[in-house]
């Protein structure tokens, strides 16, 4: 009988998750019944998302119950099928959780094709942050061509690429992250037009230098200052889109609204939340799209692979320190 | 040579205008010149909006300088026109401020129908705060038939219209308003499904009581806590409309943001803000509209005619205070 290893939820945590957030155990590999099929997890996807899931309390999604495993999306091999939908070897994706072996009904997990790019790129820019990026800003962003674009955590996985589909459209781009090596990076690797370092002193000075014809979208992944300084800099008919705000995830007793919202009204300007799953039908067009430009260069896919399920407590609050570089993966 | 009286701005206050934030007094009537026309103001409209525009620096609109006459929008009586466009005794409207005469550009000014509705009617719901409630329901809300929607300050101008044009598109539709009396007045004589009064306690209940399939439109005329409220009953696909924020137009610095702002993400909604303006060549469109609904008696139009211009001060604080019953008006 296969050994399991599995991260289960301890108890919720008031602020950062910490080591007892976590119950990491060998138990027995779950047994696939009819319609179900057993997945080796290969790759392990850690989202900032994560920590709004294991809040108590309804959200845009279940929270993760006490003792359940974590929730996660991962790549994985098939070992056995009980559903005609799949064989042994095929390369799925899934909400398989963070854990050694799944169980998963057929019909929540789909086929990934591994010749369009390696598996762990279908947890990055094929998977659900590059889904994000792709509806975010070119649905509920509204991009058009030639606008000036501003995305926040901008060498993460969502804004990486965010910026790099709008340089693609012929956008001026700029992206703000945390620290000159990162904004270096931004602009030499992955092709923005500048990079604002949101831990250097004057940002809402530099921000505004970099934005000359002011911003029309704003693809937000933080909140706090950072989404107040980008209130203040719109121009008319904006568009704010709002994908998460990290600065907020572990406190929520603190997260301070953008006290120039008002700003919206000025600008005759909006601001749109959306959740990427409603976009779920169109996956598959955008899947394409994004392997096209891999294909011609123009999207470079990223991804930070770390090993070892046990480190998971202490990979995970990499996302929150802002120390990884690219899609955050764990290898179990 | 005809005397003018007129209510200048004397200083930018820091909160609610006071008496001495004015300079009243009497001075030679302006004169036309070519391309002009001399008006006598019968009736000058007390806007929630004048607030900021004696703030300092730019909003969407320029200041009102130190020195200069108040701005206001009037209708008057054409006494003088240097302009082929006009000839004396025409019932017009323009912005032409908070005194007795006013000299204004023929081309900055319209005609106004008094037969269509009488003069005061042109301040309310066929003006400003008439356009403010029909595009930004209709346009900005994109109103659907059989929604619900809240409005707050549903009592006052842009309020009671909103309420009333979102009825008569088969909507439920609840009123926010300061104290019962308010309350009983919207709901018994606007005809709106309920109205919830913020000064009561348990105001959060009993506006989810009111919207048991939560809020797909809310026209927000207030910020504040009131705010924060819609944005916890959204509906999926909610439109929140920001048109003013009274509770903050006296001091900036105490405008808090709305804390759950991230509530547009779980509910796939929007926040957005306009400017009446930017709708000026279809005013004639919606007036015809609301006129007609007069007409069938499905919107009411309410004026609360106030007499004096040297009371200008404090009839304006009404606004803020939440006393005046309808368009405030004053005739000089």
């Amino acid at each position: 009988m296969t050994t399991n290893r599995t991260v289960r939820l301890a108890q919720r945590p008031t602020g950062l998750p910490a080591p007892d957030t976590w119950t990491i155990a060998d138990e027995a590999a779950p047994v696939a019944a009819a319609g179900q099929v057993l997945v080796a997890v290969d790759y392990i996807s850690l989202d900032p998302a994560m920590r709004g899931w294991i809040n108590a309390g309804k959200s845009y999604i279940a929270p993760v119950e006490i003792g359940a495993v974590m929730r996660a999306g991962a790549v994985g091999t098939v070992i056995e099928s009980h559903d005609p939908a799949f064989a042994p070897g095929d390369a799925v994706y899934g909400q398989f959780g963070v854990q050694r072996f799944a169980v998963a009904a057929a019909n929540e997990m789909s086929r990934i094709d591994t010749m369009l790019a390696p598996a762990p790129t279908w947890l990055g820019v094929l998977g659900m942050p590059g889904m994000t990026a792709y509806f975010g800003l070119l649905d509920v962003g509204a991009l058009k061509d030639g606008e000036t674009v501003v995305v926040s955590a901008a060498a993460g996985a969502v804004g990486a690429l965010v910026g790099q589909i709008a340089k693609l459209k012929g956008c001026r781009v700029v992206g703000i992250a945390g620290g000159p090596d990162k904004c270096r990076d931004v602009v030499d690797r992955l092709g923005f037009d500048a990079c604002i370092d949101y831990k250097a002193d004057g940002m809402f000075k530099a921000l505004a230098a970099a934005v000359p014809n002011r911003i029309d979208v704003y693809f937000d992944n933080v909140g706090g200052p950072i989404l107040e300084a980008a209130l203040g800099l719109l121009a008319r008919h904006a568009r704010i889109v709002l994908c998460g705000a990290i600065a907020g995830y572990n406190d929520p007793s603190k997260v301070q609204g953008p006290r120039n919202y008002m700003n919206l009204l000025v600008a005759r300007a909006r601001m749109e939340g959306f959740v990427v799953f409603d976009f779920e039908d169109r996956y598959a067009a955008a899947q394409a799209d994004i392997a096209g430009w891999i294909g011609t260069g123009k999207v470079t896919p990223r991804e930070d692979i770390q090993d070892g399920i046990d480190r998971f407590p202490e990979v995970l609050t990499m996302l929150y320190s802002g120390a990884n570089n690219g899609k955050l993966i764990l290898r179990p």
